[in-house]
């Protein structure tokens, strides 16, 4: 089975649900317009198809490994990693003050999503180094950007992000990773890493590590984190590589998926020290790291999105040629393609539905970041940047959950044949099983949505996100579409259920902090339907209208979102529910079953 | 980490909640006693415990090899079958009069719980030997009966189901196996199946299969079926091992997991034809098989039961160890094991609570199955066939869903360890997606309950269990304990949709055949919970009452009903509201999806 990328989904995702045409028609990204980013969409996609889902396999089943001290990648991997490169797409979203081509983050979102369709395991190294780039160019000093940045930001290089310790995993209080100063501005690190993705690699002749660590005198906890620049090798004045600095791969990680992409175990000082450079102030680490985490988070979710397509065609093209049973009152010893099943049908819609509402979340989330960067106004920025902050939680972690549902319910589609390695479904089922774990778990993401993000701007992010979905949800109704079916009403019940479950959370957080934290993982998940199934029905409202179709069937995007809103989105009643009642048993629930 | 059978938890099933102790009372076993029952279950438990969970490790690592035509099983499972037949585990529930044991088929999933919790790819051999000797108690000839079966049910010798072949996996019509009578009683037998679970393995000196194949006239579809006995070496007439039949392993599938069972594809005639006796009538094998499946379709429930607790087990126990974080309201350098945040502590009562109610329904079936075997009213024992044909089909799905899901909450536990395969929780993952695919998938399943299961008796079955759930949910309500919160509301809410739904159903399926079609799983589904939900419920107010713990805390017995009702049992409101109104999307789902 060959990835395809779905350019027309993406392109109508952009253009009629996240807003992208705000973008275009504001002048924001000056003289871009719908036409040449589609042109873009088309070739980054042929690049995905060609180049990148045909070593996804190669990816698994070889995997990275350590040989003498040297990771060897998958057949493939690092020449098209410098086609990725000699075609420019390293720079794509990076501003052009550093040698960018300043596109917006959303489109660059979009080819991500192609990237990591077509091959998570390969996607994944540029979205740590994208990470890094933005540390950079946020809290780094002018000579630590002249330096990395150009190179960076054409992909000559690539970043690592060095966070996890054997101790310190959410919790980054307790880092133990050393740097001292020497006296000459630079640091000597030691310590050990863990779970570093591509942190050694021969795609590039060297590697640029952002690593936090502690200063000597460092004050307890995550006040006391620093973020350094590590480079593998120590680059000259002249820009020429030097001196091979104290930080090797000790070890690759044996994992359940994503095995393409090497998983280090990475120790700073066995020679005395890994020279740093201090990225940003003494002490504020945790601050830079948030720089880095958030697009990444994002970019995670966009992970979601892809495995979850993936995923889906896989199963579409199976269902659409496996013959089994005859159909449902024809002739007995008549066999149809399974996809005339019902339940196979059945299947087929969730997947696509849960994969076209994830994409988007995304992607609303992405305009919204390239508003808050560019827009005239700066209340508008401040207004786009609290909407991406709150839905950054919900893209991440509903995302990645529907694309391991939806890789799940992919092998089902199979049958005996999914279980199969060599069917191809299995590694999707395993592939996407790192997203909501990686770049802060799921239930981080939860606890960040309900702690920090509700409360944004007084509630006000949350009741205007609310308000723009009722807005849909009233358009719905008004729009006496049968095809829409009872989407309006199932809308209109999941929206109220987020704005009083949003409201009991906020209460709870002054009254009773744990009440909200065992309701924050439900929560996300009631949030995620809401707005996935609002946003599908907007994409709907637009296909049938007549808007540009970018290719796309109307009666299937009016399909997907009333399918959605039928018989996914009612999960929100019982969400509800476990959101207003899960401390009642979880206040009990750890002490009664952690007795030994 | 070390799999501990939980025997508190399965006595206390048994007795509380799945009416083992109408077995005892009615003296159905003769003089079998709880005290007896409990002493072989510990007695099973200390086997699985010591022999057969310390080589599930092995089992993933090594798994099973084909080597020069013979397999290869992992260290340790050739030995632990051995001792297991000695201790005679492999007679515990076959017929007295065929040299079994006569124990309950409900202490029989008891016990096979823990074999496929300790290790499933191990427990596995013995379910499809046992389905074989169901096969040729109810339908072989004297003559194969007295050949077969007291080395079948011994362990002496092993079976395999060949039903799969690779155009023919849900749908049997296709099959193309044939047999062609040799006039002296025997049939010659040619083909191809695949997906033999044990077809060939070192355990044993003899492996009896159960063949699948059409006699040369028969007439086309699943009336042209009949089933064979094709031994690996023909038995000499003084009981010593004869000639070795033409049928061989030709390959062993690489899977997703249960590494240490081997999955073979299977040549019958390479060298002209396979031996085979004909088992039941000609052209009658489907009742034969599906004599061989139903139990075999519990039994895969139970794997269900099995790989849930053993991932809720490997989950807490990370969970109690690893430290990470402050607790809210503590010291901010402090750090508390992760169950105590409240977020890790829903995902565990996710876990424990809904492997126990798949546990309830599954051994509820298999007492409703001795029942039906045993009682001496004759429409007793029939109306106890009807509930168990009812509940199987959940028993098998909704069981295995839940431990598809709760392997996978297990790795979120874990955050990254849990997607390192040396943690252990990544086997579990993969090993459980079998489950719901295998003996029926679990689309499958939905359409046997909804078109033959719901219709059983008029009606009258689906409405005795229905009444037998409200009367627990009147029990609840009435018991005013507060412990259980809101358990009844929850319960009456879910059992009404139950009632609704099913009625719905029954209507569409003389008006509106797809329609019930596309809404088998979401019932299915819905049936799982409002099932569990009451069947935990009853063994809280037994727990509350104060009858014999058998070990288990009555806290937490009730704080898991009260968790699956509260937390969990809601998604049935968007269940019911899919079981309705699927079909007005997938009655167009297959035809737009599967555009090119």
């Amino acid at each position: 089975m060959t990835y395809r990328v779905p350019v027309a989904d993406i392109a109508f995702t952009l253009d009629h649900i996240a807003g992208f045409s705000r973008l275009i028609d504001g002048g924001l990204f000056e003289d871009l317009d719908m036409d040449t980013a589609r042109a873009i969409l088309e070739e980054a996609a042929r690049f995905a198809n060609e180049e990148l889902a045909p070593i996804n396999r190669a990816g698994d089943t070889q995997g990275a490994r350590l040989v003498d001290g040297k990771v060897v990648l998958p057949e493939g991997f690092t020449e098209a990693y410098a086609k990725w490169v000699e075609a420019g797409w390293g720079s794509f979203t990076a501003p052009k003050e550093h040698g960018g081509q300043g596109l917006p983050v959303s489109l660059g979102m979009a080819v991500a999503e192609m990237w990591h369709g077509a091959n998570m395991a390969f996607g994944l190294n540029p979205l740590l180094t994208q990470a890094g780039v933005h540390a950079l160019i946020a809290h780094g000093a002018h000579a630590l950007q002249t330096q990395y940045l150009p190179k960076l930001i054409s992909g000559e290089w690539t970043g690592s992000m060095q966070l996890t310790e054997p101790q310190a995993g959410s919790d980054l209080r307790s880092l133990k990773t050393r740097a001292t100063p020497v006296g000459d501005g630079t640091y000597k690190l030691t310590g050990t890493k863990i779970f570093i993705t591509y942190g050694e690699h021969p795609m590039t002749d060297n590697i640029i590590h952002l690593v936090l660590a502690r200063l000597p005198d460092a004050p307890f906890g995550t006040r006391g984190i620093s973020l350094f620049v590590v480079p593998k090798f120590i680059p000259n004045a002249d820009g020429s590589l030097g001196e091979r600095n104290d930080v090797v791969a000790a070890k690759l990680e044996h994992k359940l998926g994503i095995h393409g992409s090497p998983t280090c175990v990475m120790n700073f000082g066995d020679r005395g020290g890994a020279t740093g450079w201090l990225v940003g102030e003494p002490n504020g680490g945790l601050k830079a790291m948030f720089t880095m985490m958030n697009e990444a988070r994002l970019g995670v979710g966009i992970q979601g999105v892809g495995i979850g397509e993936r995923a889906f065609q896989q199963a579409l093209d199976y269902a659409r040629d496996r013959r089994q049973g005859a159909a449902e009152g024809s002739a007995a010893d008549a066999s149809v393609a399974i996809i005339e099943h019902p339940d196979v049908a059945r299947m087929l819609l969730n997947m696509k539905s849960k994969t076209s509402a994830a994409r988007a979340i995304a992607y609303t989330t992405s305009v919204a970041i390239d508003i808050s960067h560019r827009a005239a106004d700066a209340s508008e920025r401040k207004r786009a940047a609290n909407e991406a902050a709150l839905l950054t939680p919900i893209a991440k972690a509903v995302s990645t959950d529907f694309g391991v549902e939806t890789a799940s319910e992919g092998i089902q589609v199979h049958g005996g044949m999914g279980f199969i390695e060599e069917t191809g479904a299995a590694q999707h089922y395993r592939d996407a099983r790192i997203a909501p774990i990686y770049e802060g778990t799921n239930g981080i993401q939860a606890i960040d949505l309900v702690t920090r993000k509700l409360p944004l701007a007084g509630g006000e992010t949350f009741r205007d996100f609310l308000a723009g979905l009722k807005e849909t949800a009233r358009e719905v109704a008004s729009s006496n579409d049968d095809g829409l079916g009872h989407t309006g009403e199932c809308l209109w019940e999941s929206i109220t259920a987020l704005e009083e479950t949003g409201g009991w959370l906020t209460r709870q957080l002054a009254e009773n902090r744990a009440a909200a934290l065992a309701g924050a993982t439900p929560f996300q998940r009631l949030f995620g339907f809401a707005a996935g199934g609002a946003l599908l029905a907007k994409g709907a409202l637009a296909a049938t209208r007549g808007g540009e179709s970018h290719g796309r069937n109307a009666e299937a995007v009016v399909l997907e979102a009333r399918h959605f809103a039928e018989s996914l989105m009612g999960e929100t009643s019982g969400l509800k529910h476990a959101v207003t009642h899960a401390h009642e048993t979880v206040a009990r629930g750890g002490a009664v079953l952690g007795e030994r």
